[in-house]
């Protein structure tokens, strides 16, 4: 997963695009980097800054003045990453180079699927790499592109690639955004006074006080002129547009405080929380106090949700904070003799005891992907020594891998999949009195009432929305 | 303010000291430092890592292991200072020397009021201070003691202190606590099966799985030996123990999941909502819906009282979240053109409109020092066009100067101060709709029922417990 | 100018570049970078490691061993640039890119003269490029070639080339060298008992305890197989070899314990020296005795064959070390307040005054180029208060730009061509009491008895081997 | 050993102490500081800076101006030590301190042999140590003095120590020379337009372009008061004065450029090869011509004595450059696999084999201590096949420990103490044809004609000039 921006129109345009990074930092905490352009003697030269580390780090002597990212035009990315290769320095967006046209840079995010096909019949005609990046794929695809007009070469360029794209493109006194026709990823765009912004969610337009003016359309290309900043030309580079928004957005991903897919995300997380409570109550005897508590910071929404439908249903409930979560906690920290003692979890949060001791307790969870750190924090709760504890999940069981951007692990790490989807065997596992999933049913219904079909269920249920080429792998080429 | 711990029994107890400086890293961000004391060949030897930045940050670099911090005891250390001296780097903890009986090294949170004093009577006798800090002037009172007995002199050098100091000190051999007669900062122990721990707060015993024991007393001195851990000598070294605990540890400081003063601190928290509702409710017309959020993280549980008790009062409201806070904005963060865009508090949070728009909003928060922060959020909130804005603080105003480590800015920048302690005047300036603080009868009734005595309440009605030096200087020795 | 290096061979290459890099190093200080190929089940793998600074300080934190720079064949690079442009870290070397045969990795040392020209009709057929180095050019025609196998892509590519070059290339299982058909740039290979060692100058051969073997041949493409390791593949490239080295690299550039252009370059710099002597000696009145001081260290063996010359001319002289140079002033090096006092060559020289005072001075220097080092360098030397002073110049007056890699200055900036040539106008300028450079025939004679028309003299004539693209900017693309 | 210097008068005083600094690197590497006094309204603050690392190192980041080091008054130190203690950034120079009569700086050069009992007994009364330099006993002594006025103070503790010591003390408005009685250390001041500077040696003042007064005699004090710069007043603390130069600073530790005990180290080290080719020549068959070669750099001049006084006693030789060393081969060099192979003295000196291949070559070298590098050195040499090796050393033997600051390893480790002082033994060992060192006297003869008992040679014949305590541990404190 990664967080993209990009700004057009006044001179600071690198520094909104920092601020916007900075909100976009849950979206990727390993990489981050602007790349500016500028208008010197009617000639447009890059500037760019990039590194290792969140957005606050690679940027904290001062490189956003001293490299002179002063230009009218800045795109910035910051990069979520599994993999340690040797590559991964290289890998740093944004990308740019020097084409038939003059200047290129992109930033991107998503995952093309077919990017390894393309690779090759590329690298057969000639073309060289210097990544394993598949956004370089874009770059080429555009560069040997037969048309001569930009606009069309990007066209061109898109039409080729399947699966999961949102790309904000600069090119000579240009920016462009471009999303695939299936709209998996968010990107919208806003305005201040004097400027364009476009980014992967709307609180990147909020930090830079900027008014939010609509989604850029799944198979839409959008192009932002600095003569006319507020008349960007629309381009539909696909003839049918079938939307299948990630549905991850909404129950993990996207910060509460976004609006995406013109919803806002915190409405949707309320509404999870209601849902699971009204279809997966949880009941005690005697209506004996159920303290509902969620797994901060990503479930607070949805635990609020949850526990104000208990009091409708009538069950006897509160809501508490039972999970203290430390945010010091960064990519630097090294737990020594983590092999000896168990201390992931405990590390990252800790349990209020006089709220979970003999209580009746439900935790709120979003999501379980591997089952490792849900298993970790239960045995952390019981140390509390609780009456019993209920474990509500706001999505379905994931079954399938994600080929659009989630970085979900291979099918055999799932625990839902690993216990053959059987909820006994999992909430065996996980040591639970109860365990509820949302059905896909019952989460389309929170996040769509007219247009279920507009979201990606894949993860849950395995379909698809496009050809999934056998060899694909996913985890060689990350974006 | 500043997180001490010590660690003394296992051989890892550098590492057990790093886990609970993390957990205690929210009483201060700014350097940290472990120092371990190990036996070899019967002489013992101190080893030490310290530096400028969090925990995570100064440990980064495995110096944990490189720098061979293996011993069976340690002692640790993280600081919040605002003085950017170019004295910070030698002021950080630990401290240690050599003297008579041997190494002495130390770690201290409070604030010695008579440390100038001293100070000047030591040096006159021909002391040198390499450090502008006033726990160097502990060390300086131990090594001239005129007893031979380490614990006798600790006993005489503590007996002339004034002020705040929970203190944990390592000699050769032994691990040593002491608290200074009123109590004004919490210092606990506990024990894991084969080390005992002390430290500023109980999560620190929590992340490293040990067993709360029991607080050190006002006027303690607690001596825990290597070769008989479990069984302290305990020492009053003050014969009259007047306690008077930091309310303010309470209110604000301390993480909810600790034990201090023998309270758990969510505990009293959920008791300050409660109180604010019952003494100062918000009543709109028809009883039109009201909206509590929390000014996030430290006030979080605060509003769920509030709300609780405001249902009960049968008012119509509910909890929401309607700020979202950024967690990856730390030390590092700059802010290019903050002179021109008033970013401040836009950086660090954000407004969920959709929960904040056209409702009646409580925002409910711990406390109001300069009013700068206060006022920027409530513009803030503005911009999601609320109905109206009720503002609640969980504690009374603030008026006077701490002297014991709470790190309050002088009298004229309190806004309470300044606007002359007069309410419309202050929610005037603050932009709200109305405003009520706790007075400090209702603060005491919520932190204790029969000694409400036993707490500092100098910040909010001038009583100070000690006499105060008028020549005392706050910031000129920082601890 | 840069530093370049390959080995093949045993598993421990990369440690043998790096030791060939740190003898390399006078050739380049500004960045180095050293790449290696390993072969895991049959697939070759890049790793690399690569940076600003000296080759101790790129590689200063074990990245030779954490970055796994393990695998039989290894090429590395040592860089110096004058330019600071916000491109210079994607320019540092090795480049490598993956293209239809696989892997391609290469390092450079030369000036592609028509690089320019190449890059636009590349471009023009659709390719992009990362960084403004010509090198890239040289990757993209061979992976544009029409020819399936990669000897024959080099062939073609190199074919294509003008300027100079010295070139490593890595591809999978091979190491490969190739040098312009000019030779203007040294490039020599040897051996130890398992691995084989391409590099710029022998030094980089001895720190290997390497035995020399020979020179690649101007125009010459040398193939060295991991599975026949002493018997490479030897293809001509050029049919026709018009030889013609740079004579600077015996002048100033390279190591004199190195052997290039199948010479011993101090036995040449002692040859200058006495040659200067011969036709250029400097006699004082009643023969008085001339102390012979060299500018270190670049001079040092030129000033001892002037002076045994001097001797067998019957002139009374010695030699002595008037000036002192510091070797810790380094590229980190900050010079406050350099505009108000001129400190530049204060800091890197102090003179010797018991050396200097009251004596004739003959100084020794290989060249002179701006001019501006010279001056104050003798303004220093006057502090002493010598009876006079006489600067001999190993080398003809520079007048001409270089095309091939010397990093000279703008024509405007030499000091000789500045003032029309005019020995007088020079010498007025130096303020020194005497001043001969050798003539192009004495520094010719000293180069190559048999075979003076191969070496290109043209910084001293304009007589330039290759055609000269008038829009050749140097500074544009830097290798 | 290390590098001191002191400035008064200009205000950017720590800037020319930083130029200085460089100057005097030679004299430490390790890690360096500067510290200055400015005057703020009637009151003096120090401001530092100082590091782990070469000065242009410690010192590249702007630190000269961002720590605000401008002040009239500022003393700065670069430190050579081979302990990779734990304490080592503790023990980094400046040191400084508050103490009665206000601030206390200094910087030290030598070793304080008494130190161990003067800090036992100071320990005993109460003192605490924060370092384990000796150092730090200085300013205790200051501290506890029974005198009021500063200098009283001074001569009082100065009076108490023995060993070697040239210090440079910052107080309040004053800057303060004083030096041992036996002057082991050089320490000379000098004057720029505006201001004063002390330093260890005179390089440091034509770094500054600064004239040299005069050396600061052994038991002087020199006082410099920032109202009357130039009429220091002098005080004798110690009744007589038994002077006893260090004789190695002109053999090896010095500067050539700079003047010592009043004399041009170069003219010594001429004077070394003279009488070592007079009384110890090289003579092989038919009179064939020797090779004079020198140990770069410090063994240069001594070379050029060496081979002129061969000619004058008609012996066939010429001098040439038969070493190269490199220069780039700084601290942070790793040099891996140096188990496997002997790589040590190749990654600093390269042979050059013209000059050495079928000759008589004699190398000539300062001193040989462990002789561990020369015979990796000799070894190189052999490579070349030259016809026979002579080794002459411009010292004697060293065979007992230095207790003034130079830092010899223990007895046990000395080649010559080890091969029990048996000529042809050490010649065996290092496998050389020939092998002389000069004898002490003629060293003596070569230093002062008159005053041969004003050197200390204690460690070419034992004879201390001080009382040695028995239980002296010269590795126990590092000044």
């Amino acid at each position: 997963m990664c967080g993209i921006i990009g700004v057009i129109g006044s001179n600071s345009s690198a520094v909104q695009a920092y601020y916007g990074l900075n909100a976009l930092q849950h979206r990727g905490q390993e990489a981050s980097g602007i790349l500016t352009s500028k208008n010197i003697n009617n000639k447009y030269q890059f500037s760019y800054h990039k590194g290792i580390g969140l957005v606050s780090e690679v940027f904290n002597d001062n490189s956003l003045f001293t490299n002179e990212l002063f230009g009218n035009i800045s795109i910035g990315h910051t990069r979520y990453s599994t993999t340690g290769s040797s590559d991964s320095r290289k890998n740093i967006q944004p990308f740019f180079v020097q084409y038939k046209n003059g200047n290129l840079a992109v930033v991107h995010n998503g995952n093309i699927t077919n990017a390894s096909k393309i690779r090759e019949s590329l690298i057969k005609k000639g073309a060289i790499f210097q990544t394993s990046s598949d956004t370089e794929v874009i770059l080429h695809l555009i560069a040997t592109s037969k048309y001569e007009n930009q606009i069309d070469q990007l066209k061109d360029a898109l039409s080729k690639l399947e699966g999961a794209f949102s790309l904000i493109i600069l090119i000579d006194g240009k920016l462009i955004a471009a999303r695939d026709k299936y709209g998996f990823r968010p990107l919208s765009f806003g305005r201040t006074e004097d400027s364009i912004i476009i980014t992967s969610e709307t609180c990147a337009l909020d930090i830079n006080s900027a008014e939010f003016i609509r989604d850029v359309n799944p198979g839409e290309i959008l192009v932002f002129n600095e003569n006319d900043l507020f008349n960007p030309a629309s381009i539909n580079f696909e003839a049918e547009n079938k939307i299948k928004h990630c549905i991850f957005e909404f129950i993990y991903f996207s910060r509460p405080d976004s609006q995406i897919f013109n919803i806002n995300v915190d409405k949707i997380r309320r509404k999870l929380g209601k849902k699971l409570a009204e279809k997966h109550p949880v009941k005690v005897d005697n209506n004996e106090k159920l303290v509902v508590i969620s797994v901060p910071d990503s479930s607070n929404t949805i635990a609020i949700g949850f526990q104000s439908q208990l009091s409708k249903l009538g069950l006897n409930s509160k809501l508490d904070i039972g999970l203290i979560r430390s945010h010091y906690i960064g990519r630097t920290f090294i737990a020594p003799e983590q092999g000896k003692r168990e201390l992931g979890v405990k590390i990252k949060f800790n349990i209020v005891k006089g709220v979970l001791e003999n209580r009746h307790i439900v935790i709120i969870d979003d999501s379980i992907v591997r089952g490792t750190t849900s298993k970790q924090l239960i045995k952390l709760i019981k140390e509390a020594k609780p009456k019993s504890i209920h474990l509500r999940i706001a999505s379905p069981q994931i079954l399938y891998p994600c080929y659009y951007g989630m970085d979900f692990p291979s099918k055999e790490e799932l625990i839902a999949y690993k216990l053959k989807n059987n909820l006994d065997d999992i909430r065996n596992y996980l040591e639970v009195d109860s365990l509820e999933y949302l059905t896909v049913d019952e989460l389309l219904e929170c996040v769509s009432e007219n247009n279920p079909q507009n979201f990606c269920t894949a993860c849950f249920n395995g379909n698809y929305p496009t050809l999934i080429d056998n060899n694909f792998d996913k985890n060689k080429y990350d974006n």
